[in-house]
This record gives C-alpha cells, structure tokens and sequence, in this order.
C-alpha cells in the first residue's frame, strides 16, 4: 500500500471536489428515466458522421519509400465486436479521466511496461505533460514554496515554476543527471522557512543536457527522497528513445549493424515509477515524441487519490482531452496497431534517434575534437556541448554571446547554456560554456555540416591541439 | 483605444513572460541556417498521412433522412490554392496562440458578428470555455478576491471560484438575468478587504434560468462596471441559440411557421462584447454548443495586452488546442462550408433547439398550470421552473428532497435548483423551490411526457386550481 501524502495538499487542492450533479448519474442507469438533467447538447446535432487517419504500419516512416497506410476510424455507429466507445462516446462531455478505452489502454500499458510496486495506483489521461506539470505540481505547491530541480533544466518547466512563484534550488548534475550525494546534502542542509517537498527529474535523455539516469542512479535519488519525504515528478517523454550501449560509429550501414544493441522494450532503464513502493512518484508520459505533440494528448500514473485531485482540475479547466484525438489514438492503439505494434513501432524510433545521435555525435567527435567536452546521449534529442575555452578568454564578459553571434554568421545556430538555467540573475550563467544541440529535427546530413560549421567558429575562439 | 486594465495583473500574472527561447525565432528566416535549436520531433516521423471527418451539408443533421456528406481534411502535402497548413503545421508543437488560419477565421468572425469597438482587440484560441474562465480569472485574481456571480449560476465555474478561493458575491436576478441596480448597490454598499474586480455574466439563455439579457440590460449592466470599475466575464455559449419573439406554439408545423421570426444571425442581440469601448469585457466563445464539446475548442476575445498574458498561460499548461480538433475546425470552417456555412448551419440549430424549447414549454403550459411558474426561455437549453407550492410546505424542511425522490419515483428528473447555488452553506439553499430543466438533450417526445410526469408529481404537492 502507497503512503498517504494527502497531508501535504495545499488549500485549493483540498477545496477541489465532485460535481453535486455527478450525484445525479446513478439515476441514469434506469431506461425508463426521462431525464432532463445534463446540460448536454444533443449528439444528433453534432455534424460528424465519422473521424478518420491514415496511419503508417508499425515500424516505418514516409522517410520510407512506398510506405504502406492503414485507416484508423471511429464513426457514429458501434463497431460490431468492438470494445470502443461510438463517436458521441469521444465527442460528447464526460468526466475528467478520459475516456474508458483509452484509460485502459494507458493502465494495461504501465501495468505491462513499468509494473508499479503498490497496489492503489492508476492513470489519467492529460492535455501533454506541460499541462499534467502544472497539475502534479499544485497539488502540494503553494505560492513561496520551493522545488528541487537540476542545475540545468527544461525551459517550460523553469517557466512554470517562475511564473507559479516556486523558488528553484538547484542540485548538481553529473553525466547520469543529478547527483544523490548533492540531493542529500542539499535536503539535509536545508533552512528555508517553507518545507522542500518536490523535486523535477527528467530521467531518461534530460533536456537540456542529453544526460540519462543509470539504474542504481535512480535507485539512489529514490533513497534520498525517501529519507527527505521528497515526492517524485518523473516526466518522461523520451523513456522509448533510449539507446543503451549502442556506440557512435560513422556509417549509416554501421549504425544498423548495431541496431540489436538497442534496448528494445524489455531492456530499457526501468523508471523510477517502477521502483517506488511509497506512492511517491507522479510520472508524466506522453505520446508528443511517440505519435505527434498537437495530439496534446498524455497520461499521468500515480496513486489513485492523488489522481482523483488531478481529475477534479481537469473539470475546472481542460475538462478532458480532446475527443478526436482520444478516439483516434484509441482506434489506432487498441485495434489497429494494438500494443504490440505500437511497442514495434516506439523500437522503430529507437533506431531513428540512434541514427541521428550517431550522425551528430560521430561529425562532432571528427570535426570538434578538444575543443568540446561532451558525455555521448545514450537516450532522447539533446547533446550538452561545453565549450573548452582558453582560460583567457573563459573569464572575458560577454563571450558566449560572441561565440553564438559568430554561429549564425556562420548559419548554425545551437542554444546558448543559459536559457536552460533555473538561475534567476542570468548575469551569472550567460557566459557559461554551454550549448545544447537537437539532433532531432534537423536532417543526417544537416546534422553533420552543423558540426563542421561549427568547428569552423569554435577554431577562431579555442586553439585546438 | 482599451483602457489599461494591466494595473490590476497579480503577481503570478505579472511573471508570465515569453519564453528566451522565443528569442532564437528571428534567426529560422534565414534558408542557409542549420539550426539544431527547437527540440522538435522529427515530423517525418508522424505516422499519419491525414485527418479526415465527414460532416453534413450546412444546415442538416442526422435527424434527416438521407443526410448529404461532405469531406473534410488535411494532410502532408500542402493543398494547392489553399491558404491552410499542412499537417506538419497542424500537428508540431506550436505558439500559445493557436494555428494561424483558425485564429484568424474567429478573427474576421468576431469581426464581422461582434465589431469590437476598440483597436487593438484580438483572438485568442482555448480548449473550450471551461480553461478559458480559469485562465481569464487567474488574469486578475488571488485567492481571496471576491467575484460577483448571478444568485444562481453555471457549476463548473461555481466549482472554479470554490477551488481557487475566491469568495463568490450575489447579485439579484429577475427574468432578464442580473439587475443592475442591485449590482450597482451590492458595489456601492461593498465593505470587503479585497475590491469587486470581476463580474461573472452568462448573458444569453443563463445556465441555470435560462434568462437572456435585452439590449438594455446589457448597456444598463455595462454602465454600472464602468462606474465601479468592473471587469466582465461574457460567458456565451449560447449566443447563436436565441430565439427572439417566436411564440411558444404546440405543433412541430406551427413551430416551423414562426422559423421566420426568429433572429437569424443579424438580429442577436449584441454582445456586451460589442458595446464595450473600454476593453474591459473577457468574452468567452466555444464550439461545444455548435459542433461537438470535446472538440476542445473554443477562443477568448479581448484586449492583446491581455490575451499576450493568456498565450503565456497556455504555454505553460495546454500549449494550444489539439492539432487534429484544430485542423479539421479550420478547414471545415475556411473551405469546406465557409462562414456562410457556419451561420447557415448555426441557423438551423436556432430552428432545432427552438423546436425542442416549444416541444417542453407547451407541455409545461399544458399540464403544470399554475403549479409553476417561469420565463419561457428566449435562448439557449434551459428552462428554470419555480414550484408554487402551498404555504404549509414552503417553509417544510427537507421539501424539494422529498419532491425530487417522488421525481424519480415518477420516472422523471430534473435538477434541484439549490445544485446552482453559490452560497457555500447548502442548508440554506437546499429548499428554495427551483429545478432546472435541459430541453437540448431528451427527445422532443420525451421532453412532452417529462412534464406529463412532473404534473403527476407535483399534483401530490400543489393544489391546482
């Protein structure tokens, strides 16, 4: 059984409760009812007769030639054997978990992935992980309260933080991401008049750093938030995209050699979901690098009374995700794709990303060899670039403004270190020598110029051996 | 020009700010820059081809036989000859905002239904009016800071001002909505710590009483937050859904008959948007009430300088509306059927819920007699009904319970007024004798023998004359 940390809910989420009119739906059940209650536009206006994608098959791409498509459709007429909702299942209003089919899916899916250790836990469906923070993060923040957050972070995070008012305390990283040791002391040394009670861990490819947690890392941090009380915000959108011991090599055709190196599904890093046994962890998924990010659609896995909070402000801002995006995904996970080919399909990204980490990373160690200091991502869309500056020019003011200015004279452009700063006075990390680089967008061959050019900028500032 | 409301921002308003990264934008026009910037997913990697719906021809529904279908999509490639995104622009992560050719289609509409009378008013888009209430509130207010609401109002924005801790203050209504003169004495008269700042308005068909607000009420209710200088929440999700002076009549073939009097699109009556000059107005407009409600999608019209600090909200919660909703929205809306579209088929849902209004209030008039009294409603879902009941059981503890469980035992329900009540003490609510009933959902058959039922009820409690 999971600890009990409603005691540490701020007032408005204690204020948060059920609709009076959800009393009224046990009525519902007895067809002979009139009902006038709901305030429900009637789904016979809804001008709709059905929704529809073409999808990929599992495991390819339109990088791929010929690609092969597959319909994925929900109508207003029942599917004969389906277990999903009619369109006005998906496109009427309805309570803010989601929907059922969906729900379920997401519930089978961590059951099978990520085996939580306690009994009470579920999911929720929400709007993308952006939307699911601010959500986590009420439930025990107030206004003035601080939150524990790595030395470099990500920028709508940060965002959400200031703009909350949440003080940010930094903990160092080292290259598997923060450091236990620094947690620790951090916690231990602590005099601040309001209590630290949350900390933001990105565990797997940590934007903006690439850095990913080793197991025993995440063992680690998880033992020193047990000894603090601290709760666990895991967002984890790059979980699939992880490449394990797969290494940087230069050819394509290399790249594919390595490809069962890959972790696959079964040997992925386990989250730190999967070894709490408090009900610490509020983990934070989404399918915005799986599928595409304006499906705004994600899902929240923790203990069940903390989720119940969740669904209570879902009804009083998003309500629930969007219908269509629900009954697609729906569709396309439960019966087109199924679980298993949606599980081909995220090992199919693995190979993606690595080919593109490896693009990058094989053109960097080439063309920037000590001029760069770098750990190589071993999962996600981000390279942490520092800069080896002479030391005479390490101290000059105003340097990685230079450095990025020259950059764009010479057409790459990579971001400077200190937007990814919790710092609040940028004075003191604007000349930070760090740059972070996404190896997700941009194409393989792109990807490799952007090296070149950069060495081209980075040879007028660092005297390469 | 707007008055500057920018005084009144809280501190947690006030920090919201675009995000640096923002700053790196400039640089992208540039066709020879490699940017490894934006942590985007690769959009090659999308597995959907296109999105697609079927909808009807404007001005029909699935209650006609024979409904004609027309094909609504977007996909990969960019349309010739179409000012649209592509699926790419639909389906990335976006700016809080909202996709350029949907914000600009609710734009020229607003423009041409509600000609704002001020410059520098603009569109915002929202995940329906639910989000939007929370994000235009949190605008202005701390917890703590009182509202004014309607003496019976919506739940969900009940639910809102509970959880936030703002203390809700009633204003009197009578069959037009809220009274000015009492909001102007509740103003007037106000010994609160914290000033009135808000007023929460739903001015068309008001959810719980159904009552629409006149042209004159609407000025008269302006006037006084002007003097006391009141912000306005104009909450409309209703606004298409007038139905002017057509008579209550019995048959379908009489109601058809009076379609010719009622308000088309020209004659609405005006937003309180489109008499305010000082920009002081939040207007809160959604396509859950002439589409589908989870669509998720709806928009804010208001001042920039406000709706910049709205952007910055949903970058930190929602981002933006689903793509797919998104999307398809705009291709329905700019190609598909066009504004002449939309309104023609907003026309016809005036025809549909007045059909379903006459189908409830002439069985209402029928059967209830003078055991109830109330407004027949001029827009919108509801009809509010107010018990006569007799002297003896007036003031009977426990009597509106008791009638609701004969209610249900009579195979009938409605909603007990006090579920729309903002006073926070439900005892002194719980027996004022009102139900709300909703017309839009029952059939029109059903919405007649509901009030044969609730005749039967309420004989056993009211003696008819």
């Amino acid at each position: 059984m999971a600890l009990d940390f409603s005691k540490y809910f701020t007032e408005r989420t204690k204020r948060r409760h059920d609709s009076p009119l959800k009393s009224l739906l046990k009525y519902m059940s007895n067809p002979e009812l009139i009902s006038l209650g709901g305030g429900l536009p009637n789904p016979d206006l809804f001008p709709f007769s059905e929704f529809s994608t073409q999808v990929v098959k599992p495991a390819s791409s339109f990088e791929n030639d010929n690609v092969e498509l597959l319909n994925v459709s929900f109508s207003r007429n029942t599917k004969i054997n389906s277990q999903l909702e009619p369109l006005k299942g998906f496109m009427q209003y309805g309570g803010g978990l989601g929907v059922t089919s969906l729900v379920n899916f997401f519930y089978n899916h961590m059951k099978q992935i990520h085996q939580p250790k306690y009994d009470n836990w579920s999911v929720i469906l929400s709007a993308g992980s952006t939307d699911a923070l601010n959500k986590v993060t009420e439930l025990f923040m107030e206004q003035g309260d601080p939150i524990l957050v790595d030395e470099w972070s990500y920028p709508t995070a940060i965002e959400t933080f200031t703009s909350a008012g949440y003080p940010m305390v930094l903990v160092k990283m080292d290259g598997e991401g923060m450091i236990p040791e620094d947690l620790d002391q951090v916690c231990s040394n602590w005099s601040g008049s309001r209590p630290l009670r949350m900390v933001y861990l990105i565990p797997t490819g940590q934007n903006p750093t690439g850095f990913t947690m080793s197991l025993q890392r995440r063992r680690d941090i998880y033992k020193v938030c047990q000894k603090h009380d601290i709760l666990i915000i895991e967002d984890d959108p790059y979980y699939f995209l992880q490449f394990a011991d797969a290494p940087v090599v230069t050819k394509e055709e290399e790249t594919e050699e390595y490809f069962n190196h890959l972790p696959g599904v079964e040997k992925l890093i386990p989250s730190i979901l999967s070894i709490d046994v408090d009900g610490r962890v509020l983990r934070l998924d989404t399918l915005s690098k799986l599928l595409a990010p304006n499906m705004r659609l994600g899902w929240i896995t923790t203990q069940s009374n903390l989720l119940q909070k969740i669904k209570f402000h879902n009804e009083t801002t998003i309500q629930q995700p969007c219908g269509i995006s629900q009954g697609l995904a729906s569709t396309l996970l439960n019966e087109v794709w199924g679980h298993d080919g949606f599980l081909k399909h995220i090992l199919y990204l693995q190979k993606e990303y690595l080919s593109r980490r490896n693009a990058i990373m094989s053109s960097l160690y080439k063309h920037l060899g000590d001029m760069v200091e770098v750990t190589a991502p071993v999962g996600g869309m981000f390279v942490w670039i520092k800069i080896n500056l002479p030391s005479h020019l390490e101290s000059k003011p105003g340097i990685m403004a230079e450095i990025f200015d020259t950059m764009i004279e010479n057409n790459v452009m990579l971001v400077p270190g200190w937007q990814f700063s919790p710092v609040t006075n940028t004075d003191l990390v604007k000349d930070k020598p760090y740059f972070r680089a996404a190896f997700s967008f941009a194409t393989k061959c792109d990807l490799s110029r952007a090296m070149e050019r950069l060495a081209i900028v980075l040879k007028q500032y660092c005297h390469q051996q």
